[in-house]
């Protein structure tokens, strides 16, 4: 069989223990647990650039080396002197912690007890400033050029200068929002405010829900159970309106952009002029096939260019803001995804395309930053591999690309301020964490700290990675395999898959024990095959293999999953008549398709807040895979999971948090309700006071239930 | 053992029908199944009274009979004689069904298509009027003496006069209702509209909800779910306040009854007097332990008499409006529990009590009304035996009682107009239903009608009724057993224990199969021993025994089920390790009671519905037994299950429908969260779109849902 072949023609080793002594608890597996923080890969310091500079902080000293010399460590602060310094302000510290600005050389100290943050500069060991927060203050955006805190109180947007309230926005009609994250985090939004590079202006999201239908999310948490609106706009349905205001901090002034009309489109990817004199907004249209970049002008509001426009006949998916150059000030690089594949575009401000830095059938999955003197871009790619990340230099000139990092695994490099030397954090399969220092000049490296096993003298299981093909038959498709502890090779095993299999996600790659969760090795423990895989329509493989989902979602994905089962049905210890199927959210949908579309496949499934029916979920993220109800109702039936409530025939457990602000409610109880209609049986539990996830200790009951539920029907 | 003594010194009979062919499904014996119409017992007329002659209606015709020669039927109305007579409405029936009118030669005939209601005189075979119902009336109230309607829409009052709309009580804030039943339909209320025995008058309740907590229910079938608030005062919050509007029809205005304050109190049992001139409220405080029956001028609101009070130190129930005598219209029967069991008291409009009619360590369980002549009143009592209810004549004079009904069992008499015969409907154990014709002077019964067994050629199970000691060691509590299906002495079977035990209930009876429930029958079928007790707190048994619970709900309840497993226990083909139990409502408190207070006992449970912590229950019922969450903490403490989640052990199914505006959702979900803190591992399900009761076909799911639980974990 080709599969296998394919499968042995990888190297990536696989994790050899033998069953030891010591067993695993879920507290010491699931997050939230008591003891989950013992399992972590840990080193002696978060080693991190301060400038040029390597610093090595501890909690009672920071220490500096220069990185041609990274074994000389030099103490540059003490716990005691910074304690020293910090008398003229009344405050202490109990603890060393703290955040580089920018890797520049002023470092920030929260304290938390005082609502304080203190500024430090390094070099001189003085204080710089301090400002206030106050616990009352939400999305608070410090802007360290106007030493100025941006900051929002119910829905309204103030400024703190100097312990004095500017009022930015204000409305009583509490459907009218102001400096928060808008369109639901989608398109890269995080937050609402952006401070100009210099300061002198605040840019921010102006957000009108008032058309917006109401999710009623009930909390029981109350002496009489209280209602909690969530606005929620359901694929189809009218959206909220977005605009976006311009605050002019000397004149006191708001100038809203006139980006016109359909007022549903999306306004992502904020990006200001480093002159401070226009704005960009990558604009898109509710239908999220085409893509403006517009620049504004920041006094008048008007539109004064289209940089340029994409379009795709699914979806445009614009991620990342402009990133503009400091010596070459009217030029910035663009990601796109119009090759059909993430990549690097240097523009100029009048919509020129300069160069294309990178391109080829592979993805850019981050980009890290410039070196100071801007010659170099640094980027991150799995090019040499879908499952490994390896980093590499381009040269913003000729677009020449030069690979830095070389052992199999997931590299997360760091540059330093002059980018010619690297952090380079890595894992793979059986490497925990290592922490390399790289010169990118003769990119060899020099090991600076490594992290324990963990797990080491647990029982732990063997962990492989492989491909096999997607239902296509030609399309290289990744998994990893958890064999049960103590295997035997005469056994037959129960199986649970673990699926999720949604757009934005890559569950395989080479890294620590190969991205296996907690639990999937807590069942390996119990004596289960634990096997996932990332089917088309996940991410980092390109434009064609995560859109060929649109439409239709969960029909392309639940074949390529069956491929999977096909794998595992061939393997002589796996027990076919007992697979079960555990997801959370997009894969508590995939664990719905899988159990009612292949009822005599799946003797169990867990399905955690899942989607049943498209219809019931956002805008944002619900139209850009399926287009609206009304343009695709046939896509919608296909897709909707009550349709096929009648098929069910194993054992099925749905569990939802009651305050699921995400997927709501209403998807799973409509499901028992099509079950219920369809006279089958489902089981279903539920997590009151919980939201999408459930966090925290009640994260280990979760897994203890639905571990329960597979020891019941799959043992 | 005494109690088994006990038990075998009843005369009871026992159904012994060996096992046949024949199995049933849930759709055979689940309301709402699609074949359980088939077995319920019928007879081939629903016999009535019509004035003092017996009718026996038929879909196609009407027969008439004189009590003295009940075989001697002739042709009252053929449907086609009643076509004819309807042609001059231009109306038109199916099938003849209709009702008589207070027993008098009038008859109401409904043709829902038309929305009309046709009034025939039977007598004289004619039209005597017609009425027009619009399907948007609610709570409609038709007057027989002025031919108006009274009827709500929204939360207004409104009267119908031949076509013409007469506003009688409108307000724009929907938290003031008009016209509809208040305190949660507690203290017999079912509706909020009192015509004046002339028709002059209309009383009709008043409140106002304004300041009443909203419980959020969500329907989830709209396209986004929907709030769905819901007026529910929880025990200890602030209470709706009732006053009563009369509304005189000829002035057109409307006088409030000066009820005074607290505002809180209850506004029971409204009473016209037949002058028309008063009306008779049975006020209550908050606190449900003191009643005045008071008298008010209805043209001045103002309070005329307080006839009398009565208290307990636990709680007053009045449950029956005074019922006024036509020859002596000043005076009236009172129904009161004040000697700790339901007795009639006959008193006059000065608050003279005339004579207690009855007396006794029993209670009279129905009063059926007085003969034209008002020589007797009729009654029904259980006095002879607790779970067997016979029919008795009161002489108004005397009080001298003289029995009219003899077969064991439960009799539902009705009387004619002169009251001089009895049709009486009765069943027991192993009689499904007769209807005999017995003369009230001379008792001895003739045979009208009998059913046949609905179950015959089935395979039905053994049932016995019995009786045990309470956990008081002294007081008889009862039961009934229902034996599997093809029993066989020398195995043991597993036993679910059926429970609801709250108060306002009697479970079991010597009716027809001994109260035993269609599931019942078919977990016997399944193998299954299933039984069900009628603990103290329950009803028809006086107050001591029902109101001993208060302050305590479950305490003594559960300790008296207790009795019932160590019954069951000591019984040969009991499997004391494969002990079940299921209620709903109150018996879902009570199922969690057991699985809690008794965790080594029960090894699987299943709760509908379930009360979980009275402090969300509301205000009228909670209170009554439990008082106020702050004059009773300790008692709210020990009967809060939530503080019993830890205790967990067996298998647990909570069932609830996401609209239950009875029993809130916050009982089961709060039950929920505290197991999960407690780290305990209960089940659950849901019914979307519905409330405290699965209604039709779902009702079959249900049953199979549960049914598969104790399958799951019994067998």
């Amino acid at each position: 069989m080709k599969r296998f072949i394919y499968i042995f023609a990888f190297t990536w080793m696989v994790i050899q223990v033998s069953a030891q002594e010591k067993i695993f608890t879920l507290e010491d597996l699931i997050p939230g647990g008591n003891s989950y923080t013992n399992f972590t890969p840990k080193t002696a310091y978060r080693v991190q650039w301060y400038g040029d500079d390597l610093i090595f902080p501890d909690k009672e000293e920071i220490f500096l080396a220069n990185p041609k010399k990274p074994d000389e460590k030099k103490s540059l602060l003490t716990k005691a002197a910074l304690n020293t310094l910090l008398k003229q302000t009344n405050l202490e510290i109990s603890q060393l912690s703290f955040t580089t600005i920018n890797n520049k050389p002023l470092a920030a100290i929260r304290i938390p007890t005082e609502n304080k943050q203190v500024y430090l500069d390094l070099k001189h060991k003085t204080l710089a400033f301090e400002t206030t927060f106050r616990q009352e203050w939400e999305n608070a955006d410090f802007c360290p050029k106007n030493k100025e805190t941006a900051y929002t109180k119910k829905n309204n947007l103030y400024i703190d200068r100097e312990g004095q309230t500017i009022t930015v926005a204000e409305d009583t009609d509490e459907a009218i929002v102001y400096g928060q994250a808008v369109h639901r985090n989608e398109f890269g939004i995080t937050k609402g405010t952006f401070w100009s590079p210099e300061g002198n202006y605040l840019a921010f999201y102006r957000m009108d829900e008032s058309m917006v239908g109401n999710y009623p999310l009930v909390d029981i948490s109350a002496r009489e159970a209280q209602l909690k609106n969530n606005k929620y706009p359901m694929a189809g349905m009218t959206s909220h309106e977005v605009t976006l205001g311009i605050y002019n901090l000397s004149s006191k002034t708001t100038t809203y952009l006139k980006t016109g009309e359909p007022k549903d489109h999306y306004l992502t990817n904020i990006s200001w002029d480093p002159n401070e004199k226009f704005i960009y907004i990558a604009e898109l249209n509710r239908g999220q096939n085409q893509l403006q970049l517009n620049k504004y002008d920041v006094e008048t509001g008007e539109k004064a260019l289209t940089l340029f426009e994409e379009q795709h006949d699914k979806y445009v998916e614009p991620q990342h803001p402009l990133q503009f150059l400091k010596n070459f000030p009217d030029r910035f690089i663009w990601q796109s995804q119009r090759s059909g594949y993430n990549h690097l575009y240097l523009y100029d401000t009048s919509g020129k395309l300069i160069l294309q830095l990178t391109s080829g059938n592979y993805s850019v999955t981050n980009s890290i930053g410039l070196d100071i003197a801007e010659k170099n871009v640094f980027i991150v790619t799995n090019e040499l591999n879908p499952i490994e990340f390896q980093a590499y230099k381009v040269a913003l000139k000729t677009g020449n690309k030069t690979q830095l990092t070389f052992e199999a695994g997931v590299h997360q490099p760091n540059i330093n301020l002059s980018g010619n030397y690297m952090i380079d954090r890595y894992s793979n399969l059986d490497t925990p964490l290592n922490i390399d220092l790289i010169s990118t000049e003769k990119p060899k490296p020099v090991r600076l700290q490594t992290a324990k096993n963990p797990y080491l003298g647990y029982a732990m299981p063997t962990i492989s990675l492989g491909a096999i093909k997607a239902a296509d038959g030609k399309t290289d498709i990744f998994y990893h395999l958890v064999k049960p502890v103590n295997f035997d090779s005469s056994k037959k095993y129960p199986v649970v898959i673990y699926v999720y299999g949604g757009p934005h996600s890559q569950g395989i790659k080479n890294n620590w024990l190969g991205s296996v969760r907690g639990w999937d090795i807590y069942m390996a423990q119990k004596g289960y095959v634990v096997f996932s895989l990332d089917n088309r329509g996940t991410s980092n493989r390109g434009a064609d293999f995560e859109n060929i989902t649109h439409r239709q979602l969960g029909i392309i994905e639940t074949a390529d999953q069956m491929e999977g089962v096909k794998y595992l049905q061939s393997l002589p210890y796996v027990d076919a008549d007992r697979i079960g199927v555990h997801g959370w959210s997009y894969g508590g949908f995939m664990t719905a398709n899988l159990m009612l579309r292949h009822p005599e496949t799946f003797k169990a499934g867990v399905a955690g807040g899942p989607v049943i029916d498209w219809k019931y979920y956002e805008i944002m993220y619900g139209e850009r895979y399926m287009d609206t109800p009304e343009e695709n109702p046939e896509g919608y039936a296909q897709t909707d999971m009550n349709n096929l409530a009648g098929n069910l025939k194993g054992h099925f457990l749905i569990i939802h948090g009651d305050e699921d602000p995400t997927v709501v409610w209403q998807n799973s109880l409509s499901f028992l309700k099509a079950c219920i209609k369809a006279r089958t049986y489902p089981d279903y539990f539920v997590y009151p006071g919980h939201g999408h996830n459930m966090i925290g200790p009640d994260r280990v009951h979760l897994h203890e239930k639905i571990t329960r539920y597979f020891e019941d029907y799959l043992k």
